[in-house]
């Protein structure tokens, strides 16, 4: 009985691969519905590879224009009213779907979605939050990019949206959260940190503590909260990560023939790490705090990371995560008061 | 005829490594002094251990105090008067020596350089350089952690010390210098780095532009400038990156025998990566902007560490890079007057 829009023209591959994901999450919801927002033509060529009984689970929904990767996002809000983004984002407004997944301009999604669906009553700031790959699974680092500039407030609002997202969705029973420093130390930190952390101990139970950028690949808390410019450096620099090591490790072995044996047959295990690490299978992360479901995916997602960020959509309605933070920026506010 | 005082208490190996470290300097540079400040009695006891030439070229300062890792900095310089940190600083101040080299408390001999030597006239704020490994060589990250709360002009500061001391010190011409931020694009970041950005743009031949997280590792630029919260959470980050993906990759490999062979034959180039990658064998890196040359080595330094943080230090001195710094920071203030 769920709805959810899909931007099909969104993301570096483009249709093939977004209704390959679309297909392979029918295949495993089959009561739901996508409805595939893009351009006809397009999406019609691409329906065409899969048994005809998909067209039960998709309605179509034309919309030919695509916000590029370098349209000014706001900008291209405004004007391209006839964009995949632009019009999926509408039909949540309208209520017609319960959830918007895109693999586009990320920017412009953050901004269409904020102006299409408001926030949450209470919610300063909404944030991005990221899973990162860490020794103990994954970690779930928020802001990476939603707010560069940060006030005390939003941290604790991050914390607890993160709390909540983490724990309906994944089912983490009390998860640690952690505050990005630069110390363990209380007194440690920034202007901004040293008083987030005053509001995180007394606001929020499962408070860690302090954690440093060491501990963030340790998994020493199961989510980290930090302002949006350090979360999206540190995103982008554990992203890059795998592909610097590949090529060092491939120079390393140059030539010699036993290193090249080795490499050979040491390849499944670091095939396997390297899809651990890597973000083109990771589904889509969540953008937290608006009064709707609009789910980010990595412009490099495969298939199979659609269909994961189609999974966090439904989970997130069907959990109710946002009257769950509802609730508790509720009773937060009360509380300040 | 230089001399240099090096704080043999610091560091987490202590007088063993510290001492290997003045002897490996000695060896390759005979015409210099080092003046080893710690415990009497640890010292000589480790001299012992080399050909007795060497106390030729070694003065000893007895300090028996040592600055713990958990002490309070500012506090421990005030009260701890024998500590070898403030006996080594000391020395630096009356002129008897011209660099301090130590890996100590990071804290504390941040806090005792800037109260015994000050800054180079003009400078605003200190700022600590590090170098992390790239694709392409060794990049020059500054700030990692001197300065927490930064304005613009302390952004444009650490860019003009990092550029001079990279090219100075390590023959770099014309180093380009990229400005940490989150997006490719002029009008991209926060508060504090679209502001920086015209300031550079302005003021820097050679800056480049702005870079991101993903560029770190991938060397696009050689010096990376930002404030000092981002850039000891980068660094952390980085130094723990070797040791979680060894941990994943003996993991993957499990009890498989061929992947086992495997791991096996590569080992070698994955040593040298992980040498690479290493901060244990990384030199020390400057406190910029200080009156003096204070180089500060990691913890976990080892004897071949120490050796090259003394030679920055010879190098610093020789190539006069604080005279450099002095000059270029003045020329500044007057132009923007």
């Amino acid at each position: 009985l769920l709805r959810i829009a899909l931007d099909v023209l969104g993301g570096d591959h483009g249709p093939p691969v977004t209704v390959e994901g679309a297909y392979s999450f029918i295949e495993n919801n089959p009561s739901d519905t996508l409805v595939l927002v893009g351009d006809k033509g397009y999406i019609e060529d691409q329906l065409s590879k899969y048994p005809s009984q998909i067209y039960e689970h998709i309605d179509i929904v034309h919309a030919p224009d695509n916000i590029e990767m370098n349209d000014s996002p706001t900008e291209a809000i405004r004007k391209k009213k006839n964009s995949s983004m632009v019009v999926g984002l509408e039909l949540h407004k309208a209520g017609e779907v319960a959830a918007f997944v895109s693999a586009g301009s990320t920017g412009a999604q953050m901004a269409g979605s904020l102006m299409s669906l408001k926030r949450i009553p209470g919610v300063k700031r909404p944030g991005i939050g990221a899973f990162l790959p860490s020794e103990k699974g994954l970690v779930f680092l928020i802001d990476v990019g939603a707010n560069v500039d940060c006030r005390p407030i939003n941290i604790l609002q991050f914390a607890l949206m993160g709390d909540i997202f983490v724990s309906d969705v994944f089912n983490a029973s009390n998860p640690k959260v952690g505050l990005l420093n630069i110390g363990e130390e209380e007194n440690k930190g920034n202007d901004l940190t040293s008083h987030s952390f005053e509001l995180l101990s007394s606001q929020l139970p499962n408070f860690y503590g302090n954690v440093e950028g060491n501990d963030i690949l340790r998994g020493k808390t199961d989510i980290i909260v930090c302002d949006g410019f350090v979360g999206n450096t540190l995103l982008k620099m554990a992203e890059s990560v795998m592909g610097v090591l590949s090529k060092s490790i491939k120079r390393s072995i140059g030539n010699n023939l036993l290193t090249n044996i080795g490499a050979l047959l040491v390849r499944p295990a670091f095939s396997e790490l390297k899809r651990v690490y890597s973000y083109e299978e990771s589904g889509g992360v969540p953008l937290l705090g608006i009064n709707g479901i609009s789910i980010i995916c990595h412009g490099k997602s495969s298939a199979k990371a659609i269909k994961n960020a189609l999974q966090v959509a439904k989970d997130m309605k069907s959990k109710k995560v946002n009257q769950h933070i509802a609730n508790r920026i509720k009773v937060e506010d009360t509380e300040n008061e």
